[in-house]
């Protein structure tokens, strides 16, 4: 069976030593193990043979691209054949009379940027990982990002794929142009499925113009309450910021204990917003900073000092495995990144519901996210060698998404489900949304050989 | 069988007489007969017990709504139960802080707008049948409309359903929240399935602020080319009207010869371009002029004549009846409407490609559409009582399909495939993309009996 996969690929690891490195996500709390074998190939061909081999032999396929994911969606099991798209990393073309760009799947998202921006283009979505997460990744997991609440998900800007399918047949779905009805969206139903339908292969995204620069303000709170009211109030005014993210206390203190920069740790909580309407800007600027009522609001007088506000921000994942790492010594601090949306109303209840499950389960919480989406990430700092910090962590995880399901809202907004949700999962579908989930599953992967037990639970006589 | 039916919806017609109203929708050159019986139910449940008899005894289930279609995929057949929609017309809600509205499928997307209009919102999506047509319908297509240049189709608005499954199991899918990654986007997959996977009950959709009023133009260019050029610039400039229409020169003449409005039926072509920008739009409207060349340009002076612009083009269709049965006074005159999308840097190739098939079969064409997303209505001018022409009809029609195919396109940019382009949508998927097709409908539909027929060929042992 390894011959027939290395005759499919001619990059193929079956070295323990190198297997151990492919085994999981960034994930904490989920299962995993080292593969069997890591297949890289180069083309689509090249997947099309391998999952053959693989359905030949049921032998589970576990695609993987740079790994940033968050749910455990990555994760391998002992007997799988993971494929790892990092190689298939060509930007096979950028169309700018179209405003299209098409990549194979294992494109870094920044180099999809870049080679947008030659053409005075942009891919907007921009997930935390964007630096390093693959575009085929960010499609199987429908990534969001800090644009989101102006220019929407990676769902919103895919246009078509190829997917080779669980027999090892390549699938071309979507379309090349700007609208069309033709059939059921099957473009749409690969997104966000978590390679459990298909593997993606090659991405045909929208570009759009390069907006202008944005002008940013940061606004203190003295209470997570009040920022949230701001943000229902600058939705409320048809306003439509470029960014809107909200840190709470713990958050602000947690980043100025990693990297000072002068920012008030007393604080109740911080909103960072953009507007890059252009000349409108400065207005948009002016009404979001209205919204704030008696905030105090800081404007950043210029790009350099905006970057900085934003830079602060995006190193919220570093400054808390910093604050992990200090508040349990002994080398168990590990952050559980949470992730639930709510509909915008609710923010507030959200928020102060994070904060009574901190308190009632003990465990430090530090919120940042994404407020314009109602969709927030709460962090659980925990020491993962202490079971009672751990039980601890896992209920206050299990808490939060409680919490999120009885506010309207959903237990993953844009980190997806993995293995990390999908007990919960499960509960946000009920019975019918469950039983249409395995019908689907089973129309494209009737072996369930694709990344079982990823999504929904696998069927007894499945391979996984 | 009837009594079964009674009992779970007291509105059930079988008279004759009345079930021939509800034969068909609006499209040309496709099959129908009166159903068995007409339902007009007002809720859900209503319907899911519906669907539960029609699957005992596997009776084909049409859903319609306003019948405003124009690819036959709400025409009955002479054994299939018709779900008519048209009760279900109750705006459950309006919900601003979170920017949606939730209504029964039957609600009209007029009534949508007005509602949404109370509280400073709007409802985007604006097929030609508006003022008529149901958001049920409306979501069954994946309608699109002229705002779409800006503001995108009727899917982008979606966020969750009520459906009825074909064993009348009532799903709820999607989400109240602004993102939401939980499981497969189901609720994507029954947007634009025509009624094949599922009767749509009831929707929640994405509302935005109010766009300020557009400032409009027109330009008059002597050739199709020439406006295909403009838009190309238009788009390569970055720029983004919220409205970009293309009326060829039949088109022209035939609005003229309709309402007298002093146009110059000697033009090679019309565009219309909105800009929506607020106090930018005089800015974008002047680029957009500049992106015209050498055209004539002419710019509504106030609000009164940028409606006449437009309303002109809303009245391409009935234009297009009166060009039909002037042309063929014998009253067999009839506009067949075809809708073609392809890449827009091929908007040209497509409009010279038009008009080189109307040459040839000898058939008039007269063509409208959104110039900005590459989506055209070549509409053929035949007379149904005469077989050559109507040969011909069908040849230009086939010839127009392919045409839009060769050029990297789709065989329907917005209008659905319904009975009308079913062959043809077999040639855009392929081999690979039917058989998933097949899959998912059997997936959901393993009995075959939801609309049976429409946009794929039904297996052998169905009951259509």
């Amino acid at each position: 069976m390894i011959e027939a996969l290395a005759a499919a690929c001619t990059d193929l690891i079956t070295d323990p030593d190198l297997l151990v490195s492919y085994q999981r996500d960034e994930a904490d709390l989920c299962d995993s193990a080292p593969p069997l074998a890591v297949a890289r190939p180069t083309t689509t061909d090249e997947v099309a043979r391998l999952v053959a081999v693989a359905a030949a032999h049921r032998i589970p396929v576990v695609p993987q691209g740079a790994r940033t994911g968050l749910a455990g969606g990555a994760n391998a099991g002992a007997n799988a054949l993971v494929i790892s798209m990092t190689r298939m990393n060509r930007i096979l073309g950028v169309d700018p009379a179209n405003r299209t760009a098409t990549v194979q799947a294992g494109v870094i998202n920044r180099a999809l940027r870049e080679a947008a921006r030659e053409h005075g283009l942009t891919y907007p979505p921009d997930p935390g990982s964007w630096e390093t997460s693959t575009i085929g990744g960010n499609v199987a997991t429908n990534a969001g990002g800090m644009c989101c609440v102006k220019y929407g998900v990676t769902a919103e800007y895919v246009l078509a794929l190829t997917v080779v399918l669980a027999d090892g047949e390549v699938l071309r779905c979507g379309r090349q142009t700007a609208k069309g009805v033709a059939g059921y969206d099957l473009a749409r139903l690969f997104v966000g499925s978590e390679g459990t339908l298909g593997v993606i292969t090659e991405v045909t995204v929208k570009l759009r113009p390069q907006a202008e620069p944005g002008l940013t303000l940061v606004a203190e709170f003295p209470s997570v309450a009040e920022a949230g009211a701001a943000v229902a109030r600058i939705t409320a005014a048809g306003l439509t910021p470029s960014l809107l993210e909200l840190l709470d206390g713990p958050m602000v203190a947690a980043l100025e204990a990693y990297r000072p920069m002068g920012l008030d740790t007393g604080v109740g909580a911080l909103l960072l917003a953009s507007a890059d309407t252009g000349s409108k800007a400065a207005d948009d600027l002016d009404r979001i900073a209205a919204c704030c009522g008696s905030a105090e609001v800081h404007r950043a007088t210029d790009a350099e000092e905006a970057d900085a506000l934003l830079a602060a921000r995006r190193n919220a994942h570093p400054a808390l495995e910093h604050l992990a790492a200090t508040t349990f010594p002994g080398g168990g601090g590990a952050v559980v990144v949470d992730d639930v949306a709510v509909p915008r109303s609710r923010l507030v209840d959200l928020i102060e519901g994070i904060a009574r499950i901190g308190e009632r389960t003990g465990v430090i919480v530090a919120t940042v996210g994404h407020a314009g989406d109602g969709n927030l990430h709460p962090n659980l700092i925990i020491d993962r060698t202490d079971p009672a910090s751990l039980a601890a962590g896992r209920r206050a995880f299990d808490d939060i998404m409680a919490l999120g399901l009885e506010l309207g809202g959903t237990v993953t907004g844009e980190h997806g489900v993995g293995l990390l949700k999908r007990d919960w999962l499960e509960r946000e579908l009920g019975p019918v949304g469950l039983r249409v989930h395995h019908a689907v599953k089973a129309a494209l992967d009737p072996a369930g050989i694709l990344n079982p037990g990823k999504v929904i639970a696998p069927p007894v006589d499945s391979p996984a």
